[in-house]
């Protein structure tokens, strides 16, 4: 690679490093940073986008500029917006800048821009570079991507289970199975979500709170589908105070009369049936690029039936729970032969005190 | 630590690393490694025990000996026999070299031992010094130790599993759940052990060889538990050219017809229950020091509760097998409370290619 290569390398990964500081905050809106360099090819500005309503990470380089950026070069990890949003567009900036290039990672998928922006940049005369540090870009803002291009959010499974794969004793019980490390760690890992959801079960049987217990403000959406509607009246997610509730219905079983037991303060929508990408489309029409399901067997086996799930968390405990009735990760997907399993990929495994975590790719 | 003692631990480590030059081979003794130093602290000889009816390590040393030993210090894991087994006692060649001093890491569990040794070195106005690096001696032959402090072989239970917990389909198919790479790590591994053991359910469904594939040589007993002794006439486990194979039946629940299905050179005994413990004295009473339980829910479960199991080997690969009568590891051990459950201890994680291995210890 030449020095020149690798000089314009080095500031497309500061670019999607500023991005990376949105982290858990721009939904629905995707990472982007963007640096900008004077005809000389010193920095002039940076800047990156922090959350929806915002400047996008081009206005905000823009508005940070030390000097002229006549003549000069911008790195930006996502495709400059074209069209008007809660903010002006980007592209319309660039091109008044003056700016003579633009080295941009990736196309944004978002079908108004989607190559638009680019068109628009080239006709005014500037020399657009497309594809520098792609894989990175794609790997920062795969939810994103994942939600444009499918529609659906894109899926995080997470369960806690024994080594011999249980997740509750046959009458239930489950306080606790993983230690207290991995749990306030699933707290603090809630910030990277949009949504977090569970089904019916899990509400009537664990009552929990599903909040990052602070780490992110707002907290996640907490989402509960429900196929009967039997929810009690008195329940931690009615709470609204503390995060926003959904409650979702499949209206072909549930019984309507129970939607008197949920407080006005909780969303209520309904679908036509039991199937989880009804939930997943939902949540990706109101902007959630990144789900977490920590439900019960039973979503769980029709989430990953449906392609919900693209990623898989575990937590094992060294603990032995046995019994032929405890409640397992998921019910049955029929498989009759070995080669028809799912399989996981890219798996990586950490110890959080005695348990192990293990985050894998979901490809059904 | 003075650097007298430091010179001391360094002679007793010496000796510990010959004694694990024994590994897999010194059953039903244990590992035992001997250094001497003359009278001046010149190190003149060494040994180590490496199989039963070969000399053990003290013997060893004094066969291997430079210089006179006269004055001089030995240090050794284990209490040096006192009595006559398939070679002479070593507390004789001791008293006889004219040594000084002897170090000594721990006594000896044997009860034909078990302080014996020591006193008679100590009549004999030999100085001894026993503890020196005793945790990692317990540690180097603790399979030894269990047995004889216990009367039972030190068991460890294996099994393979998918990452929601399940050790088969429903339909019992099961080939194969882990990569190439574990399940030849498994065969390697199986060197460590004096016997496998295996229940008739595993014998009927798999029809395993059990065999290290040439890692040891003779091969570990190959061990099958029944009750019912319906077993097939025809079995991988009745070639004993490739190694020897133990039937273990319960003669309370026994159809002791179907024995005439079994060849002659496969060994027979029989118990009065279907108490695992029965197999783990039968097994310790033939030296077997540590016995590897390859079998399935049923028996892994009353292995557990009948303290048969020390160790734990799990291997999860990254599939989702799913299925409500799905096989799982364990059977029924009726706990209502999460206090009960079984926890494990010290679990070390490794990956061997994308499957995970995790050991743990089992104190039940």
């Amino acid at each position: 690679m030449s020095e020149k290569s690798l000089s314009h390398t080095k500031w497309m990964k500061r670019a999607i490093f500023l991005a990376s500081l949105g982290k858990n905050t721009t939904s629905p809106n995707p990472r982007v940073g963007a640096v900008i360099l004077d005809k000389n090819g010193s920095l002039i500005s940076e800047g990156f986008h922090f959350k929806a309503g915002m400047p996008h990470a081009e206005a905000m380089a823009f508005n940070n500029l030390k000097n002229d950026a006549k003549g000069g070069t911008m790195y930006v990890n996502l495709e400059p917006c074209c069209h008007q949003g809660k903010t002006p567009p980007c592209v319309d900036k660039v091109i008044s800048s003056g700016l003579k290039k633009v080295y941009i990672s990736m196309e944004d998928p978002d079908e108004r821009v989607s190559g638009k922006g680019i068109k628009l940049l080239k006709e005014a005369g500037i020399q657009v570079n497309l594809g520098l540090c792609k894989k990175e870009s794609l790997d920062l803002n795969k939810a994103f991507i994942h939600r444009n291009t499918t529609k659906k959010a894109f899926g995080v499974l997470k369960w806690a289970m024994s080594i011999d794969g249980r997740i509750a004793l046959k009458n239930g019980k489950s306080k606790w199975i993983t230690n207290d490390e991995s749990r306030s760690l699933v707290h603090s890992f809630r910030a990277e979500f949009d949504a977090i959801i569970i089904g019916g079960n899990t509400l009537r049987r664990d009552n929990p709170f599903l909040t990052t217990r602070g780490s992110k403000n707002p907290e996640p959406l907490r989402v509960v589908f429900t196929k009967s509607l039997d929810l009690p009246s008195k329940s931690n997610l009615w709470d609204c105070s503390k995060a926003k509730t959904l409650v979702i219905y499949d209206s072909s079983t549930a019984n309507e009369s129970y939607l008197s037991r949920i407080p006005k303060c909780v969303e209520v929508e309904k679908v036509l049936s039991d199937n989880p990408e009804l939930i997943s489309k939902i949540l990706a029409k109101r902007g959630c690029n990144k789900v977490l399901w920590e439900c019960g067997p039973n979503l769980a086996t029709a989430a990953i039936q449906s392609n919900c799930i693209q990623e898989i968390i575990t937590f094992i405990a060294p603990k032995i729970l046995g019994g032929e009735n405890s409640m397992h990760p998921f019910g049955d997907f029929e498989f009759e032969e070995m080669h028809e399993v799912i399989k996981l990929s890219n798996s990586q495994v950490s110890l959080i005190g005695n348990d192990i975590c293990v985050k894998s790719l979901c490809k059904n």
